[in-house]
Parts: structure tokens; C-alpha cells; sequence
């Protein structure tokens, strides 16, 4: 039946409850554009958005994954942008499209106040689709949208990244590993932190310039500072929240950056204005998650520029999605987890 | 004696050790400038340094007061920018001249890491003065190191206040106040928190737009957000730490600036990432604490150019020095306490 | 006849081709809105356009004028912003609706590359309009889309005014007295230039801080370098192009802004690098016409929270249309020449 | 004698005029730094300080260039920043340390109001020193302080350079060329002019993704245009002046920015409003000429990080000093032309 299509569905919290359906693929309205979706990848909010520990309103059966690339198969009355066979990928915040986000765009991301795209077919507005970068298969493109814009609006947008700066990067999730290879692309100095010698060593190939061990040293942010003649780095990206912010704050240097990007180890904050040097050195702590669809293009062209490639962890086929959920809540993922559903 | 003068000398910690005393009149070195001064103000950060509860190394004899204003009596070899007659202010942050501070000027403040200035005659560097605004008496001028240029370099040249934007101040502190008057200069709207329909009206005739009774709102970041259409404020300046930061956080916009000036009600900032929505809103929470020296000659032209004057709460005699930090002490001063020298 | 409506329609270039025919109201298609115009403004743009010396291209019978404000009388389907009885303002460059223009959206403009809104009745893309200022009248809302919206972007979002700065205005056009009035509510200091003492009063009593009459000082830079202690100021608008750029560089301090937004004495721009000390003294030269929806929305806030109101030369009746398009050709006008259509 | 050294002295204007003399070695002052010179390198501002076509008051006997690097030998009273043994290079505007220009730091430049370097030993304030990178011999080093810090300035500081935009650099001077590796370092895309195929070969080689040949393609904006997808590049550097700067005015896309680099075709600058697009396109019309010493001491860290190494066109002895001019002045060179004293 061609009017059927593959899609995953969730219809109470847990893991074990996602199911691969056929459903009807979607009418196509006017403005709106059809895409064949190719890969999904999955970050930390599809893991507590299906455990149900983030959003407990959620509308059943469900649809999940925020991030996805595919190729556009139709177009409805109106389309100028796009043309079958156009590929292309997800815009998170799907209205958000130059500038700086407001309130009303705010309301509206993919997977979570409307259906994620974890299906063979999706209907979405012309404005809410990017360009994939020419350079990368479905797979890596499918990886961008959430972490890689992340990484990029916080270091590039935010931050202003300049040639010649240090970045601290944390660990080998997606956003950190994004930050690295966005950072290293763009001239700066990067020092990561990871876990084990096995990590450290993947993040050296990655490019870091200097990667710390924090079981050795719990204390890092002494060693971010032995690193940087005592000064601190430019720009840090905290994605643990409760456990690390503190010490991120005390590896920046004077007018230093934190942006705030993850809390995967709590989501207080537990900052003290004179044991954290907020005030005495002008530290910038930044909340952040993603960006616009303008700020998607540029990253793009600089994906291709550079030819930075994604760092897959590992691509499961639909039908182990919840072996791929399970991989990320592991914790031992280095880089994006990823679904197929070419 | 023409070599003598008088000077405030603490020897121990407490107000009442406060003492007025002769002192020899210090000798001028090369690229020094002896300035006469004329007035001192207080700020929050003298009252914990005179009572022991900021930093406990302090060398006695201590002499007090960061600010200070007065005139150029002589000028020490090399000295090209001054001549005796020049009406000065101190740089609190000595070395701090142009663009961002760095680890090395941050380390020299006056009145902490350097000798105060509540003494009847100083030797100063000569980059460690500003010259006074015009329009300003020497008391009026004395109020500026540190509250006014902690305000201003957070609106202007931290948060980038443009005209027409929206600014929440908090209560009637020294840096609240600069922060109104510098923000109503620029032509911003305000909304002030208070304690006191006495207070609410001080605040409302120094331009206030709206005022908020935080007794009889103790969840004023609904306020804020009613008066501002639900939409939050562009700008607000945190100065009470513990107990307002949560509230400071709710009340701005999407890619609001939260500046954090002061700790008076505890130096604990207990943030959430998801309570204070950090990251869905993309807030950014920025440290500060005064200005360089070229902030402090731009914030004086705008001072000068818009006849901007200080809210003066009381002015003291040098003999009534322990009075004053009292009155500090009693959190009912409404601007700033001064003392005069002259 | 209800479906019949007064408009200005030009079969052939000159002023006195200017006509007031009856012309059936547009009909309404999905997303537009109807506007009922009740004043238009002109700009030398609008004079240029008629008598054909801009854009010989024009297809007649032309509706002219840009800039036009008035109230909503109808929706069409999939509006959601606007409401019968809404006032509204028109959006110079439809398209350009957040951050930096590109393109596409440069090339469509109201009255030039898609009809003008000298007519009773307009239909408009909903992102096309703009919310009018409460304290503004009808009349004064419909100068601000590109005289103001010009001295706003550049003044405020390409320079950055900063309180306290010193801006440099010329003469008495539209863009100017609007850079003049904005530049005083941000609380910077104005100088401006002019032809006559009338005049000279005039934008004095509009707060200029100081008038130079050209006439009288030929070579005003040195004008201008004496009231700002030899150092030049930090911005200036430059509106008459080729006669006056040069001045103009040698006007301002270095890192210096010269914004270069019309060219009523000619288009060539005969500049010297080492005449008009351009690298010397880190000179920006930059290029400017009107500003985003977004920015209109953000001058719209400052112009009813500061009660700017516009400064109008002459309101003309409809039916005087080729008088107001002459008074502006004289050169004699203060302000903006409006025409009233209620 | 070991109170003597050798310097170049030029005694009336002309390349042959140039000579290697005995002079005394300086006398150190306090706060000052002997630094023992090891190379110098030339800038087209030496060939016309030396022909006397640039700055007819130049007072005789006058030490020529402003590029210089060495060793420090001794240091005067009072001086805290270096000690003999350090590897240093000239700040050519040696009072702008951070920040923006100033009139007053503006006026003293090495070898134009203050004595150049072309010397074995100079005695230099010690503000007016920067660190030399640690990867860069000596010559390599010599070749920063005006031609690498103009590059820097521009796209960096100034255009504000983002990972994966697009530059367009004109031939193979000095500037140019460290405009090439500073935009290829930082992730851009660079696309270069030249005059022949062997110096095509050569940007290539040194990372330009596209070289256009101007003597192919006169009207090479066309090709820029074309190699941009009809956009236009986001930056440019213009070092030729009259003959290019309306060409690369029409090679930006809307909100571009045009560094005005150089002047080697003329200092005229003949541009039009209308033909250029400098309203309509909002272009930006930067002019720059090096860069404080923070910016240096910025620029130096990218450097090493990055591990750049500056295109040396020829390396030769002091004793040959006017062929090193007369390389110049051929316009053969391919990149910076180097003088050792070692």
C-alpha cells in the first residue's frame, strides 16, 4: 500500500514502548513540504522525553526524535523554496527563523510540542527545512539539528569564537564533540576532558590539543589552568550542569564564557558569586539551545567548507530502536547514536 | 604643621574603630599626582571591609574608601596629563585604562589590595584619575568610582541598552539608582522593586515608569512580566544575589541580560536550569563590578551632557566617619552616603 | 459605490501628472490584510521616482509613495496578527522582516518594485505592516517608514549610539531631524548643520546642542572639530552625498561612523585615502536605507516610550497632491511633507 | 668598538641614497628596552618614505622601517615586563596598547614620526614591545608588526570573521597574503585575484579555493559573483585603491564589509552611490591600518596555535639594503620582502 508508511510510536513512557507502526503518511497542506525521511539521530531530550522524566504532558501515541534528514518527495500549493529531490534536514524550532528567538517561536520544537519526525514521511512547513550540507550522507546530516547548532551558536553566535582562542570542551557527547571539531575548524586552541585513556585518545584524533582525565583529576579546572599559563581558557561549553558548573566557572578566564548547554548531571546550578569569581571576573554564564535556520545555513556552508564530518557513534536500523535509545542512555556512546530508515 | 593632615585609620575591625588621626601628608614619586581630597563616598563593599566579614588579611593600619574625588595640588616628575587645579575622581580599579581587565590590573584595587583614600591628601598614578565631570560638585563626583561606573558598564557597555529598551532595577541602593538615572538618560523605560510607597515615590520622581512594592508582591516577576505584556524586561541589574536571583532570571526576556552587581542578601546563587528556564530562554547571567578608566570618561561626558546628579542620601563630616558607615549599615540610605573632607 | 476608492495614479513622469482617479477597492487574498490609508508621507525618493530621473522602468499608470499608515478594515484567510480596526504602518521592504537584509528581500519594495500606497485602500501581507505608536496621529505615523526607520538603523543598530556620544546632523530633512530627535532621547549630544538662523533656531529648539550655518563656515568640519575640543565626533549622517561626504569624514574622531544615507546633491562619493584620512584615522563609511520590521517594531517602543513625535513640515489634503510633491522639490521644507487621505 | 653599531641612514630621499653607517648604540633610558634587531622587513610605506613621495618633512638623517624583531640586551630602570634573552618584536604604533585608536597614540609611529629600526640595536619603551611567537624564526617574525597585524585587524577584529564565510583577497602582497592564511586558519573560504598563472599556482598552494586572474577577466567582480552563486563574498580587503576599490565594492553581498587596505594604484577613492549600491546593499566602507598590541599579542597566539608561517619573498643581508627596495618597488615580490642584521 503506498499510502502507508513505517513510523515509530510511543504510546506510554518507556523505552520498551516504542513501537515500529505503519500509519498513513501525511496529507500534504498548502505551504507545507513532504520528506521522505532518511535518519533520525537522537539527543538527551528524546531519552527523558520517552522515559517520561522531562514531559509528563505528553500526547499519546506519540512520534519521536527531534532530529532528521531526508529528501523532499512533494511540495504543496505555494512552495517556492524546495523541489522533489531537494535534500534536506530539520529546523528544530521550526519558526525560528533569523535573529534572535522570541516567545511565540519559542513555543513550537519538533518532537516535543508538535510530532518529532521518527517516520518514513513528514509534512513540514517550507520555512522549517534547511539545506543539507552537500558533503555529508543522510546519516551525518541527520546528527546536525540539535547538537551541532548548539555547538555552533554558542561558540560562533554567542561566544564570537575568535582565531587564536581556547576552548574546554566536556566529554565525547554530541555537543561537545561538535564544539571540538567547530572550534578546531575555526583556529582555536582546545582542551577537553573526558573519562578514560580510551576517550582521551579518540578526542586527540579529533584534534583536541590537550585532553584532562577527570577520574585522575577531580579537581580539573586546576589542570585547564596549569594548561593556559595560569590565565583560563576563552570559552567553555558546561553540558553537565550540577556536577561540573562550579569548576567550569573557575576554568574561564577575566570577561570568560560558560554557556550552559546540557544538565545531564542535574539541572541546579550551584554557583556562589565570590567562590565562583562571578563578579570579580566579569564571567558570562550563557544559556543556550540552538539556533535559527540562518544560523543552520552558515554552519552548513561551514560543514562543507571545512568538510567537517559527524562523529557517529553507531547507526542501529528502525526496527533496534530501542536498542539505540538504550545505547544513548548507556552513557557510552562517543558522538551521535543514529536510526536508518533508508 | 603643613605636613600633616588628617587620615581615617582602622586598626582593628569594627566601625567603632573608625578613627580620624594626623597623618604625614605622603611624598610625591615620579608619575605621581598628590590630589587634596574632597569628599569619599561608601559603598557596600567598605561596610564588609571595615567589619571583617569580606576579607580578614587586611593590613592595619587600614586607611578606608575606595571612592574618592578631590583636586590636584602637584605633580610628580614625568607627570603630563595634570596640573595642581584639576578637579580628579579616583579609578578604583587602578591599572584597568582601556577595553576588557585582565588578571593583572584586577589584582590593584583601591582600598583593598592598595590603601584607601579617606585622607586629606593621596599620591596617585597619574593613568589611576579621571577627570571630573564639570557639572558635579567634588561630593556629588565622589559617588561615582564604583556604584555609577558598575552601572554603567553593565548598561551600556555590557548589555548594550539601545534606546526604548526596558530596564528592571531593584530597590534604592547606590548602583539601582545609577542604573535608573543612566537608563532614563538613554532613554530606556524602568520598573523599579521597593519596600515603601515612600520609596516607590523617591523612585517614580527620579523617572521610574512603574514601581513595584516587592512587600506587597513577593512574587514581583509576575508584576514585571504584566507590566511588560507577558513579555519580560531587556535588561535588569541583580544586586541582593541569594534571595532575588530566581525572581531576576524570571523577570527578563528571551536573550535577556541578567547583570549581577551585588550580594546583599547572600553570595549563594541558587539557579536551576529548568525553574529559571537558563536555557529555553537563552539568558544570560553576566558578572560585573565597575568599569576601565575609559569607561569612566565616557560615562562622564554622558553625565556632563545630560547634567545627570548623583541621589545623594547624606552627607557626613569627616569627624562623623563612623556615623556614616551606620548609616549604610541601617539600609535606609537612599542613594549614597558621602563624607566630606573639605 | 462602496467598491470605489480615491487613489493617486502617474501615466507619465512629472508632478503635474499626479492624478486623483477612482479605482476599485483590491480585492483581499489569503494571508494580506486591507488597509484603509489615511496619510501618506514623501521622501526624495517619491520626488525622483515622479519626475523620472531615478527609474525610467516605471510601469503606468504608478501608484506612488512608500509610506503610508492607516487603520485595518479587513482580514483575509490564515491572518492572525491583525484585526479590523487595527492602526497600522507599512513596511518599506516587505520581506525584510528580522536581522540583516539579504537579497531577495531587497528587491521588493513598496512603491518602487510593487505598487505605493497613495490610495485609499491597500492590501498587504500581514508580515507587511507594522503596529503604529500610540501617541502618534495617522499623520505623524506615516513619515516614520523611511525617514525615521533610516535615522533608527543607522543611529542605533549600525553606529550603536552610546549615552553621551556626539552625533553630527545636516540640515532640516526628513532623516535628519529624525537622526536629531532619536540621537536626544538615547542622550547623546547634536550638533547640526544648516542654511540659515531661522532654521538654526528651529533645530535648537528640537534640542540641537549646537548649529553650524554652513553658508557662514564653508569649511564646517572645522566647525565641528572646534566644538568637540579638536577630537571630531563619533557619528554623523551623511544626506546630501557628493557636496558634503568629504566634510563629512573630516568631521569625526577616529574609528569614527559616517553613515551615508542619501545623496540630494549628487551620487559620486569623491573621496581621498590620504585627503579624507580614511585608514589614518580607521574611518567606517556605511551604507544605508531603512531597517527590518523588526527594528520599525523596536523604534515604534522608543518613540512612545520617549513621546517623539515627529516634526511636520505641511499636511496637504489629497486633492492637493502636486503641491506637496512641489514643496518638496523646493528644498524649503522642515520635516516631513505629509498628505492626509482621511 | 662594542659601543658601536651598524644602522641604515638615509641623508636626502632615494633608494640609492640609503646607506649602512657606524652609529653609537643608543643610550637606555628608564622604562626602556635595548633590543638587538635580527631582521627588519619592508612595507610599500618605506618605499615611499624613502622616495619621498609620501612625507616631504622627513628629518635627515632618518633611520628607515618600521618591521622589525630581535633580542632583548638590556633593560633601563623600572622596566617589568622582559629581561635580556627575550625574543621580541616592534609595536608600530607603539602607545596603542589595547582597545580602540586614540589622536594621541595615533601620531607616533616607528619610522615615520619616530626613528625606524633598520639598526643592530634600539632602544624601545617597554609597552612598545610584543612577545615573539614561539614557531617563527626571527625574518618570519620581522615580517608581523604592519602587514600581518593589518590582516589581522581587519577580518578579525574588525569584520568580525566567522567560520565558514567567504573572503576575497587581491594579489599576492604582503597583506594579501596574510589575509589568505589568517581566513583559511579561521575556516573561511578564500577566494584570491592575481595577474598570472605562476602566482595563481602559488595561492593555490597556500590554501585560496579560487584564483581569479584580473588580466583574464577585467570586470573580475563578474567572477566573483559567479564563484558565490550570484551572492557576493561577505569580506574583502582592498589594497590597490583607485583602480579596485568599485570592483570590490560590487564583489560583497548585502552588509559586506570592504577593508581599504593600501593605496598602491592611487589614494583616490572614485565611488558612486547608485553604481556601487553602497545604500541599497548597506556596504561597509572600512578604513584600517594595523592593530594595538593586544591585538598583536591576539594575532601571535593564532599564529603559534595554528602553527602559520608568513610567505617570505626574499631574505637579504644588511649590505644589500637598497636591492631589498628595489624587490619592492618591482612589484615582483610574493609576499614580504626581509632584511637580516643577524
Amino acid at each position: 500500500n503506498d499510502k502507508q508508511m513505517k513510523a515509530v510510536q510511543l504510546k506510554s513512557f518507556g523505552i520498551d514502548q516504542l513501537m515500529v507502526e505503519e500509519r498513513e503518511i501525511p496529507a500534504l497542506q498548502a505551504n507545507e513540504v513532504l520528506v521522505n525521511i532518511k535518519a533520525v539521530s537522537l539527543n538527551y531530550l528524546d531519552l527523558i522525553m520517552v522515559n517520561g522524566s522531562f514531559n509528563k504532558n505528553v500526547a499519546f501515541p506519540y512520534t519521536p526524535a527531534s532530529d532528521g534528514a531526508g529528501v523532499v518527495t512533494a511540495v504543496g500549493a505555494g512552495v517556492t523554496r524546495w523541489k522533489p529531490g531537494d535534500r534536506v534536514v530539520i529546523q528544530y524550532v521550526q519558526n525560528w527563523t533569523k535573529g534572535r528567538i522570541d516567545a511565540e517561536s519559542n513555543a513550537v520544537r519538533v518532537g516535543w510540542q508538535i510530532p518529532g519526525v521518527m517516520a518514513e514521511f513528514v509534512s513540514i512547513p517550507e520555512h522549517g527545512l534547511v539545506k543539507a550540507p552537500e558533503n555529508l550522507s543522510f546519516e551525518e546530516t541527520a546528527t546536525l539539528p540539535i547538537a551541532a547548532l548548539t555547538a555552533w551558536y554558542a561558540l560562533i553566535e554567542q561566544a564570537g569564537l575568535r582565531l587564536g582562542q581556547t576552548v574546554l570542551t566536556q566529554g565525547t557527547g554530541g555537543v561537545s564533540l561538535f564544539a571540538l571539531q567547530i572550534a578546531k575548524a575555526a583556529g582555536a586552541r582546545v582542551i577537553a576532558t573526558t573519562s578514560s585513556d580510551e576517550k582521551a585518545a579518540r578526542l586527540k584524533a579529533l584534534g583536541a590539543d590537550a585532553v584532562i582525565n577527570y577520574r585522575q583529576y577531580p579537581e580539573w579546572h586546576q589542570q585547564v589552568k596549569a594548561l593556559t599559563g595560569g590565565e583560563g581558557v576563552d570559552i567553555t561549553l558546561d553540558v553537565a550542569g550540577e556536577q561540573t558548573i562550579g569548576q567550569s566557572l573557575l576554568s574561564v578566564k577575566e570577561h570568560g564564557y560558560v554557556g550552559t548547554a546540557g544538565f545531564i548531571s542535574g539541572t541546579a546550578l550551584p554557583l556562589d558569586i565570590m567562590q565562583h569569581q562571578i563578579n570579580m571576573n566579569f564571567i558570562r554564564i550563557q544559556g543556550l539551545a540552538v539556533g535559527s535556520a540562518e544560523s543552520f545555513n552558515a554552519m552548513n556552508r561551514a560543514i562543507t567548507i571545512n568538510n567537517i564530518h559527524p562523529v557517529i557513534d553507531k547507526i542501529y536500523p528502525l526496527s533496534q530502536v530501542q536498542d539505540a535509545y538504550r545505547r544513548l542512555e548507556s552513557g557510552q556512546h562517543i558522538g551521535k547514536v543514529v536510526i536508518s530508515l533508508a
